[in-house]
């Protein structure tokens, strides 16, 4: 099956077409630039590289959230639309999942991190399975928390609680600037963080996992997909804050 | 640091722009088009994408060898032309541990298999160190075995006297649709293959290595590299051949 993935849930703008288990063009950027910019001029760049008729398109891929909301937005039209116009399928893969498949083969606790603001983090954890008998070479992730968004403390005791001194922990994704020595500090489980090439999101990461969901039947229609985004936006929380202080005040 | 990452050591064309511990850019294509058309418009694509001035790159990181023969050539013209142009430093990384480096934190033996034809494969063999204390995540590479080109059997052989049941090699290159069903039937030891993401080369992969060379002094100048091909081409052989065959006949 051809496919083409998408995700622009965090600062990085990611595209990629594989077709089964060959990668056939992938093309990511994490730069200043808003994905608005970025994303649509990514895809079309690839396609006329590869001299890829989007009418061979079997699906479209992309990053359901949590991570940035105008980001997951982004993503989500442009998967949308295209859908729409060529008629196909699209596969929703959790961001924090996708984010995790950076990480494949590691035999370490997956903790895919991103900064969610106010000291919250999106976050999840997983376990690769060490074995697989797929002929694309896919390995089921065993999920050991689902994703949601919490406190960088509340996470840490948690991880300490939950793990031992033997069990090693990788952290990936756009937390981890930020709450590196936070967690150098407060963690006590031994941990250590992805380097470049894996520790951010990468739609031809997920490739593998959205083909299995594909042949799974695990899609939906480009009218039914939706970004999740596990909270509350800035514009919706504080308005609920005016109305509980408004509430308050009169 | 900021290094800009060529491989066109295979089938893929691979480029990517790094800053110590962040991937700001990268564009991978494998596709029929020969590298001599792909390669440098991608890197201006990147380069125009995050509107970057080459004159702010501190070195250029390319696949030495071995590969293709072309490829290889190839990516070493454009690294040598940036360089010289730029005045900045060449880092040269082996082909097959560049490859490996996909495969970041598994703690399977690693064997990077390309296809050479004629039933021989360039290979190496690898085992990713569990820890780091670097700042930049990079872990070491522990080498099982140098950079050659040996046939498929051979190789078969070699995997089947050294590693035990209980140990787990995980495959990947170009050589794997070639030759896994070979292996498949023949190979004894526990064995399994890369998904798309990470099964090719990906100059991203090895940017981590690349800075670490960089840090150590392990770099060339533009006038000193040179790929590594680790055979005589397909000319020279046949050159050879003619040589003693016509002194056969005469």
């Amino acid at each position: 099956m051809r496919l083409l993935s998408i995700d622009s849930s965090g600062l990085t703008a990611s595209v990629a077409v594989t077709e089964d288990d060959r990668l056939i063009a992938e093309y990511n950027v994490n730069y200043k630039k808003t994905h608005s910019q970025t994303l649509l001029p990514m895809i079309d760049e690839i396609l006329r590289m590869t001299e890829l008729d989007p009418e061979t398109l079997d699906a479209v891929a992309v990053s359901k959230g949590p991570g940035s909301f105008t980001g997951l937005r982004i993503g989500s039209a442009a998967a949308k639309g295209l859908a729409q116009a060529l008629n196909i399928p699209i596969i929703e893969i959790p961001t924090l999942l996708g984010l995790a498949c950076n990480a494949f083969g590691s035999d370490e606790i997956i903790c895919p991190i991103m900064d969610a603001r106010r000291s919250q983090v999106y976050t999840a954890l997983y376990r690769c399975m060490s074995k697989t008998e797929d002929l694309l070479n896919f390995r089921e992730w065993e999920e050991l928390k689902e994703q949601c968004a919490i406190g960088i403390g509340e996470l840490t005791a948690e991880l300490n609680g939950r793990f031992s001194e033997t069990d090693r922990i990788l952290f990936l994704g756009d937390g981890v600037p930020v709450f590196r020595e936070y967690l150098d500090t407060n963690l006590r489980v031994s941990h250590s963080y992805a380097p470049s090439h894996m520790n951010r999101q990468r739609a031809a990461a997920f490739a593998p996992l959205a083909i299995k969901y594909y042949r799974e039947g695990k899609t939906v229609s480009c009218f039914d997909h939706a970004p999740e985004y596990l909270r509350l936006s800035q514009a919706e929380r504080e308005k609920n804050e005016g109305i509980r202080q408004k509430g308050a005040a009169y």
